[in-house]
């Protein structure tokens, strides 16, 4: 198939697709200092429109690549969310309010912001720390996958063919709207009432074949982030699994001039006969509405699917009129519109062989009112960016990519079933009263929506057990049997930090900083650079036996063959592994960072101690007082350790002195490092 | 003087110095859409040394302009001063602690960064909203200024001719430390030890003519913000006055490599006899100290001024070691360092007939220990920039422009007084007992810490009567007798918000906004955009009477010769003279926008209902109470109105409805514009 005379790249990681779940990747790559290429068909990044709700869990992870600050600043922040329905004279009430983010469960709550936005934030993340550009107008043709070299890890078993587009063939056809006099770009091109334009892309290069260049790049892993219409799931042959509903939904980006007095509010309002509206305030003014079309309006075409061209901006407004009467709502701004048929899918496989891997829409699509898509897609690749870069570095074995289907394909199903039946509620009439069965009840659907409201934040994913979460309870229950899973190696004790949980991401509270008082968000500590973390909650060190356990630790984590020193590259600095992170539980001001065993505060020739790798539990000047040994269940006296894995999820919790567990932990699947005789740890004259 | 064939440019402003100060008045010009030039002598910005405290206030400020999270995540957190004394056997030891930043003033706590950044802040601010750009390596060479015409607002009085520099001339020569094996810049060019390189500027642009072009500018306004050797000052032929003292102070930049436990910490270190150090932990690993030189390590060259050739970095550490002695330190990174000597000077006027301004250094000089330097110059520029653009655009007579030297000459004293004492203490040898009259007692210098911390702090400015601070006590105690002062029109009623202080900046705790919910800091609702509010604390609005009271003010602010109308231009929106925010005491969700009068959240044809004017003292469900109410010491259900300058500061504090007082304070320097008949404000159908 593959011409001998183009150009052949080899890369470590190539990724197909630029949106939010490639980037995600990309960012990865970038951070790691792996080799990597990404391509998109398309000629230019969004600009507008698809908008989505950033979760906490989501905040909390772009904040770990010191990007969440942005999003934070620039999003408009969903506070509450209300809910209004038709009272006794049919005519539409709020009912209710809930906060539209459970209070407590992170230090985010749940945004808006555009996508473009998010894109931007990556790019630029990307270009500032790395070579990696994203290359745009690049169509992947042909894809070829050695399956016999898949477990050689210096192997490079994919080839995959790049077909570098004309900018007129890049540019997606969109349908320029006359509303309300001014042309606007609608969304149709990527809603799924649309067809999918690969085909059309690759038929229009193919007639000016002049304009193209072709080249063969080898990949050791390749990443299909190619939306729901991926060709690299088409390639692999795996399907999406599900169905579409009936419902037909209108989405109206507009300014709004309307005395509907909670515009600025999350809404879920139902009528009483005329259908559904979702209002969800954006930035720069702007406001989504969800806008249910009901079965009068649209005409259906072939295969129960609906003929988009009867659907304009004025249609789906005049929907949102009758839902939202007798308030009155118009514009003179309109940004963007689609319409879109709601379609639950998941895919049947999550990679093939560990070598190429799908992530976001190529693996599930769903109804966007959830505010889950972008979120769920940006974190499949933050799920697999660190494996992928900790195996082409030579620090992991292949053994924890495998995770990844596991993980992922649980998260991808729990979102279906979430918007399944959110999206039946949503889409309903409202029950006259008890007697009414084909009715929704609004009491079931607020209660669903508080209780969605902890699945929507992102924090109660809940990873299952494998040879990088030892949580042997779950274990027993899951893994048992299925041979395609890996079992931990270590048993953890979770009672040592009754209120985390093996398999989840670790809160976050305030500790302050030994050395200088400042506090921090325990998050703060954890940024996505590819370490793993041992978090040694070392207790009352002033208690004597306490700080002798301690002793003891650390002298076996300063030996020359110790899990610190074996797992790292002779040229790496010795937190580039995995770094250990010290919370104490004494009093600040009674101690300096020089009471603690050097392996905790390591000494470097040129910067001298290391003065940001001990923490402490204790009241700040300005901030209050953390307790994060009350928030995590942790005795203040005994303490315990906890492992981390470089995407904050819990590995393993265990007692404080027990390195021989945390040594069995790494071991399963760390490679050990060829080390200088000095060892990575310079010791302090 | 000025040559005919010169091309002429006129300008609105003219700022010489593109230090902080002058990119702070050049933030304010673009933000205000004023016509400005900025020159710098200099080829290039500073990229290292000088760091430099900013104070909490600054940080509001910087907030204020939308880059102060730019700042404070970059800088290093002070949050903790230890001081460390000689015990019994006259080793140093630990002595107190305190928190650098008084807890509760302030929404920021002080924090450290080198200068280079925060220019880097405002030259993104500038460059991203206006058209202004600094231009470097442009030496004004003439300053002709015809006073006759000080008065005319239409009138260009001041002439200045500029020459643009060759690019060796316009790059300062630093000499080229060889310390520790390489070679680092060191800052003695900017010290005050070194001769003022103006003229040496100037002479070699003689000598190479031929590099040279020179332009005639006009300018309505002139600000000198260049520096202690201002230029723009001698010619206007102004002094400093004021003494210096024989304190030599080294300063070293360094990666510190010691054992000493509070290096991470502002410390205060005096010897028994070997002098004292202070430490100023900053970002990148970096700590500055400032280090006392004593008389045996420093020869005098003429007039009581040290020669600098004898001072080396090795010579300032070692006077370092013995200070900090048992303690070592020592060092292989050297990012930067110099001396200076003590110099406290304040410039005998701060402006000519308000059209030729000095700022920063330009008018007073000290010593840079407390941190304070580049936060007062750049609060001169926050003072001065909106004052002049309210007067540039004909919103404002000229009458308010002398408020700049009442309120600035009199924090620039307040400041070298602070100085004085804070060096004298710091400076000088420990009392050896109670009996030891020439040293200074520990407790004393604590004591004074303590209390120069809310000093320190900028929270304490206080600005004393003028037309636009209505502080009749004040006013009474100050400007009696005295006819360049201009005297406030009204009279506040301070007892109706207990807490606040007219003529200090008004402080910030949390609102939420009615429309979503959203908590905001009060302050971030005070975007420094020149426009004066009025905050209506409209009190319990469900209380009938209440209600009453602010639809009676509503009604007199709605009318056609009402404040807002009058002094808004016919193209203004209708909050860019005077914007009217409101924070009412009833419950949130017992009320929306639209309960309250339209003036407060005025319509717009294209964006509808303004959502973001009215805001509530209730508790948020992530960010808890705000209390503002309580706060600022006002009557839950009675309110009170409060006017705010341009700059955060306090103007004006009545009872809620007395419109006419407010017409009043407006009317004494606000100038009645052209309206359309439609007037500004439009009513919705």
């Amino acid at each position: 198939m593959i011409s001998q005379q183009m150009p052949v790249d080899h890369v470590d990681v190539l990724i197909v697709g630029a949106g939010p779940a490639g980037l995600m990747l990309a960012t990865w790559m970038a951070q790691c200092g792996i080799k990597t290429r990404i391509v998109d068909k398309r000629g230019t990044k969004v600009f507008n429109g698809q908008a989505d709700g950033l979760q906490c869990r989501m905040l909390e992870i772009l904040d770990s690549f010191g990007i969440g600050h942005r999003a934070w600043r620039e999003a408009n922040h969903m506070v509450e969310i209300c809910f209004w329905n038709p009272d006794e004279t049919g005519l539409i009430r709020r009912s209710g309010r809930i906060p539209d983010t459970i209070p407590g469960i992170s230090r985010f709550q749940q945004v808006v912001l555009h996508q473009g936005r998010i894109e931007r934030f990556f790019l630029d993340f990307i270009e500032g720390s790395s070579p990696i550009r994203v290359e745009r107008g690049v169509l992947p043709t042909t894809l070829e996958f050695d399956e016999s070299a898949a477990e050689d890890t210096d192997a490079y078993p994919v080839t995959v063919t790049l077909r570098h587009l004309s900018e007129e063939e890049a540019t997606p056809k969109q349908a320029s709207t006359a509303a309300n006099g001014s042309s606007v770009q609608d969304g149709l091109f990527r809603s799924n009432l649309a067809p999918d334009d690969t085909a059309e892309l690759l038929r229009s290069s193919e007639l000016s074949a002049k304009a193209n260049t072709e080249e063969v790049v080898k990949a050791k892993y390749v990443v299909g982030a190619d939306g729901a219409h991926s060709w690299v799931r088409k390639e692999l042959g795996f399907s999406l699994e599900g169905d579409s509903t009936d419902y037909v939904w209108g989405v109206l980006d507009i300014v709004p001039i309307t005395d509907f007095p909670d515009i600025r509010m999350r809404c879920a309002i139902h009528s009483a006969t005329s259908g559904s509206v979702m209002v969800i305030p954006r930035e720069n003014k702007l406001v989504r509405l969800y806008i249910q079309m009901t079965t009068q309006e649209r005409k259906e075409g072939g295969n129960g699917r609906v003929d988009r061209s009867t659907i304009t901006p004025e249609l789906i407004l005049q929907s949102a009129q009758k839902i939202m009467a007798p308030y009155k709502i118009s514009y003179r701004r309109l940004d963007w519109w689609t319409a879109y048929q709601i379609g639950q899918r998941v895919g049947t496989h999550f990679s093939a062989k560990e070598r190429i891997f799908l992530a976001g829409d190529a693996v599930h699509t769903h109804s966007p009112k959830a505010g889950q898509g972008m979120n769920v897609s940006m974190q499949d690749a933050y799920n697999l960016g660190w494996k992928i870069a900790n195996v082409v570095k030579g620090l992991s074995d292949r053994s924890i990519l495998k995770s990844y289907e596991v993980e992922r394909s649980r998260i991808a199903h729990d979102l279906i079933n979430f918007d399944r039946k959110f999206s039946r509620l949503f889409s309903g009439r409202p029950a006259r009263d008890v007697m009414d069965e084909e009715g929704i009840s609004l009491t079931e659907f607020k209660k669903a929506f508080e209780k969605g409201n902890l699945f929507a934040s992102g924090i109660a994913v809940h990873y299952e057990a494998s040879n990088i979460v030892s949580d042997v309870k779950n274990a027993k229950e899951r893994v048992n049997g299925d041979k395609s899973k890996t079992l931990p190696a270590v048993t953890s004790d979770e009672s040592l930090a009754s209120k985390l949980t093996v398999g989840m991401r670790i809160p976050s509270v305030k500790v302050l900083s030994q050395s200088d008082a400042r506090p921090w968000h325990f998050q703060e500590l954890l940024p996505s650079n590819g370490a793993w973390r041992i978090v040694l909650f070392a207790g009352d060190v002033r208690d004597s036996e306490q700080k002798q356990r301690l002793q003891t630790l650390c002298d076996r984590l300063s030996e020359a063959d110790s899990l610190l020193r074996r797992f790292t590259p002779a040229d790496g600095r010795y937190d580039s592994v995995i770094e250990v992170l010290t919370v104490h539980a004494a009093s600040r001001t009674e101690l300096t960072i020089f009471d603690f065993p050097e392996v905790l505060r390591p000494y470097d020739e040129v910067d001298g101690w290391d003065y940001n790798k001990i923490y402490v539990d204790d009241l700040s000047y300005h901030e209050g007082h953390g307790q994060i040994y009350e928030e995590f269940g942790i005795d203040r006296t005994k303490g315990c350790a906890v492992v981390l894995r470089p995407d904050q999820y819990i590995s393993y919790i265990g007692p404080l002195d027990d390195y021989e567990s945390m040594d069995k932990f790494f071991s399963a699947f760390m490679i050990p490092q060829a080390t200088s005789s000095k060892g990575n740890i310079v010791v302090s004259q």
